[in-house]
């Protein structure tokens, strides 16, 4: 029943995974992100492919100020999927009522390139 | 240079076009939604597909309330895209700073099946 894709997106920049059916999808993808402004945060999208048009299954906000600095692949954190995001001066600043779908991401900022960047990946 | 794609939502479904190559794309899909909130709008994004990630071109938001009901396809109307959208109570209710692009839509409401239903097609 689920095909779920996950969409990433940090100001107006943005990637996706592929399509995963099953009801605990594993993508295992690495995304990267050139950050210039820390006090936005990573938009992450759970939408369920549809024959006619995609559903959103849920949203995970993470603060930039949040994500620690390393050099190596962590554990991830289980993060729960929320049906609303909640704004403020016309960005994203959270997120509001708890869907039932958790999503395990591992997120990082890493410095070689004299920029801040994020590598993240949602696994199950 | 460009390899543009759209995104069509309305409440908590989308719909993506194909991506096409060129400055001045023509997408010519259909595509439905069932609508239960008028108060709401059509978030129309214009995305430009990249070898990492995505990059948003524009954004075009459109008020329910202003779509006309038509049985038939119409000439459409040129929207320009915005770079930033404007929120109230935790909802997109508008944008601003307009970028230089310009984007062809045909919006309109059916009602054959007793529900709300908007066809949308960007063109050139």
């Amino acid at each position: 029943k689920f095909n779920t894709y996950v969409t990433l997106k940090v100001q107006n920049v943005k990637s996706t995974t592929v399509a995963v059916r099953g009801d605990q999808p594993c993508w295992e993808q690495d995304f990267m992100f050139e950050i210039s402004r820390l006090d936005l945060g990573l938009i992450v999208e759970v939408w369920n492919k549809g024959l006619i048009w995609d559903t959103l299954v849920g949203t995970v906000w993470i603060a930039l100020k949040a994500i620690h600095q390393s050099d190596e692949e962590g554990p991830g954190e289980w993060s729960t999927l929320e049906a609303e995001v909640v704004m403020k001066h016309d960005e994203i600043c959270g997120t509001k009522n708890p869907t039932p779908h958790k999503i395990l991401l591992d997120t990082r900022f890493e410095l070689p390139f004299g920029e801040c960047i994020s590598i993240t990946y949602p696994g199950c």
